[in-house]
Formats: structure tokens, C-alpha cells, sequence
């Protein structure tokens, strides 16, 4: 679990999300504005937002601002790459204050979701096991998984599915790989849930 | 350039387009129903659009399922991940038509656009050498290029983006990288161009 994954090296975590809406901006200062980031540094340019800190805050966080805009209702996207590890990632730009705990809660909140997500351990490690065994987790959590062309695809509770995520990246870590990479793609409220969109 | 990058292996990418707008569905269908998709094998789910093929065919289509909308003037997104030679990749699922030439145009149409990409060679290959050559070339074709946390920003045109995108990933693939991986996110007609998003 997240909580005995801790090493000190920095991880962090390019994302957005994209309320399909005409309040898009509305939507997105209101989550930013809803979010706890006290415990990561941040910051937002003209194509993404960036986040670094320990594990288990960088994946609070962005589940708290996507999860901040799906549960209003309106179809929203959200797209994120989660970097540890990387050779040429600076030492700059971390967060350097108190540590405490995810402060973001939101763990009732019921928001289903679909997802797909690729993981890229590039630093060696044995991790083909630990990533079948993780997902094999995500099954026991109610997460429905199938196989995709770049991808595994993942449909179910937002909550368990973030939970799922940061295991099978902490894991992987873990087992030893020095740079991971992992890419996930979210969707909430698509009028074509169960269906096809065009 | 991307003509003379051909090989046999099956190229592909799974990508989706956020038009942050009330009429995300119209702007979405009738970007597909605009844009030619004879060339490449193609099929949407709930999370992504996945289209795949001969490189050339698979950037020409993204390029224009993109451009057809962020031509339009509506804020949109544009998320995708291209990969050639995933071990796990199946031979299925492509397209077994005549190619031709990639045949969606649109390369007159002036839209400038945001991105940041990374680029993930997984299988060898001799390739620093290569993308520091081909980002030069976007450089020169007028794209501003700058470091950012886990990814590079390119700022630009979006017919010279896409073309150098191409290259590097193609230059990337003949440099010996036996599995290739980039992901690109890109944004146009954001309000907050220029400017900062929150």
C-alpha cells in the first residue's frame, strides 16, 4: 500500500483535466481552488499542470482535482504522465515544508470512471510480477480490466482505481526499476459510457 | 523525413481530443466524419480513439482529427500516446487495404498551438544524438522549444509540430529502438495562452 512506499527521492506528476463544457475554467479554478496542495509544490503553464512531492501526496492531489470536477456531473477528461526516477530530472523545484498526511479525503465520494493507463518501468527491475499481481488487486477491488492496443484498460470506482494506480507504480518502484513512468487517461461522464463515442 | 521512414512493422496510437465546449460531441463527430480515415485501421471506446498503421498515416490522421477542431476556434485538448514494436503488441488489427498518401491536407491551415512531448525508446538503439538533431530542425522550422518537468514544450504551428513530432519519432525508430514510445499533449485556443491557467 501507498503508505509503505516511501523513499526520499521526489515524484511528481504532469496532468490535466478538460471539463467538456462551455464553464470549463469555472470547473477547473473551482477544483484547483477546492484542493489541498499544501503538501506538494505546483505549478500550472500553458498545457499542464505539474506537481512534486512524495508519492502518496502527488496522487492525492490529482485524484482530488479530477475527482473535485467529476462528481459535478459535467464529462470530463483527465490525462497524466507519473515520473520517478528520472535521469535528467532536476533536485529543484520540490516541495520542502512539513510533510503530513494526503489531506484530500473524498474516499466515500462515488464517482464511476473508465481509464486506461500504461506503465514504462525503464531502470531495470523484476517487475513483470509484481504489475500482474497489482492488477490482479485492482480485480479484487471491483475495478473491471481488459487489454487495449498501448494500454490496460480499467472501468470502475474512481477511489479504488486511484488506489490501484499508485500501488502498481509504488510496486514497480519498488521492484527495483530507478525510472518509472506511468501514463493514465480518465473519463467521467461520457455520454457514450457503455458505448461507443462517434 | 517521414517518407523515407518506412518499414513493415505496424505503427499505432490512442489519443483523444477535449473540446472544452457544451458542444464536445458535434465538434468531436464531425471532426471524425471530416477527416480521411481509409488509410489506417481505427476504433473508439469509452477512453480513447485508437488508430493504427504506416507511421505517415497514423500522424496524418491525428494531425487532423486535431486541427479540424482547434480550427474551429473551441479550446481543445489533445492527448495521444504513438508506439511502434511493443513486444506485446498483436499482429492484428490493421489496416489491409491499398495505401496511398496520407490524404487529409489541411497543411496550409495556420493554428498555433502548445504542446509538451516526451519520448520513451525502450528497446536500445543509439538515439540521444538523434533527438537532440531533430529538435534542432523544429527549432528551425520556427517551433520554440524549452525544458520542462517530464516532458519538452514545443510552442508553434501546428502542421510544423506535428511534422517534427513525426521525425523525431521516426528518426527515433531507424536509430536501433526496437520499441518506441511518445506521448504528446497538446493545447489550442486556451484563454489563457501566454499566460498562466489557474
Amino acid at each position: 500500500m501507498s503508505q509503505q512506499c516511501g523513499n526520499s527521492r521526489i515524484a511528481g506528476c504532469s496532468f490535466s483535466v478538460h471539463p467538456m463544457s462551455d464553464e470549463f475554467v469555472e470547473h477547473i479554478k473551482g477544483s484547483l481552488k477546492e484542493t489541498d496542495t499544501s503538501n506538494v509544490w505546483i505549478d500550472t503553464d500553458e498545457v499542464t499542470t505539474t506537481v512534486r512531492g512524495e508519492i502518496e501526496h502527488v496522487f492525492d492531489v490529482t485524484r482530488a482535482v479530477y475527482l473535485q470536477i467529476a462528481r459535478s456531473g459535467v464529462h470530463v477528461a483527465f490525462n497524466a504522465t507519473y515520473s520517478i526516477g528520472c535521469p535528467g530530472d532536476s533536485e529543484g523545484d520540490q516541495y520542502t515544508g512539513d510533510i503530513g498526511d494526503p489531506a484530500n479525503g473524498l474516499r466515500d465520494v462515488k464517482q464511476n470512471t473508465n481509464a486506461k493507463f500504461s506503465l514504462y518501468p525503464m531502470g531495470g527491475g523484476d517487475y513483470m510480477d509484481v504489475i500482474y499481481r497489482e492488477i490482479d488487486r485492482m480485480k479484487e477491488k471491483g475495478i473491471e480490466v481488459s487489454a487495449a492496443h498501448y494500454a490496460t484498460k480499467l472501468s470502475g470506482d474512481v477511489n479504488a482505481m486511484f488506489e490501484g494506480l499508485e500501488d502498481v507504480f509504488c510496486e514497480t518502484e519498488k521492484s527495483g526499476s530507478s525510472h518509472t513512468v506511468m501514463t493514465v487517461t480518465m473519463s467521467a461522464n461520457s455520454p457514450s459510457e457503455k458505448g461507443k463515442r462517434s
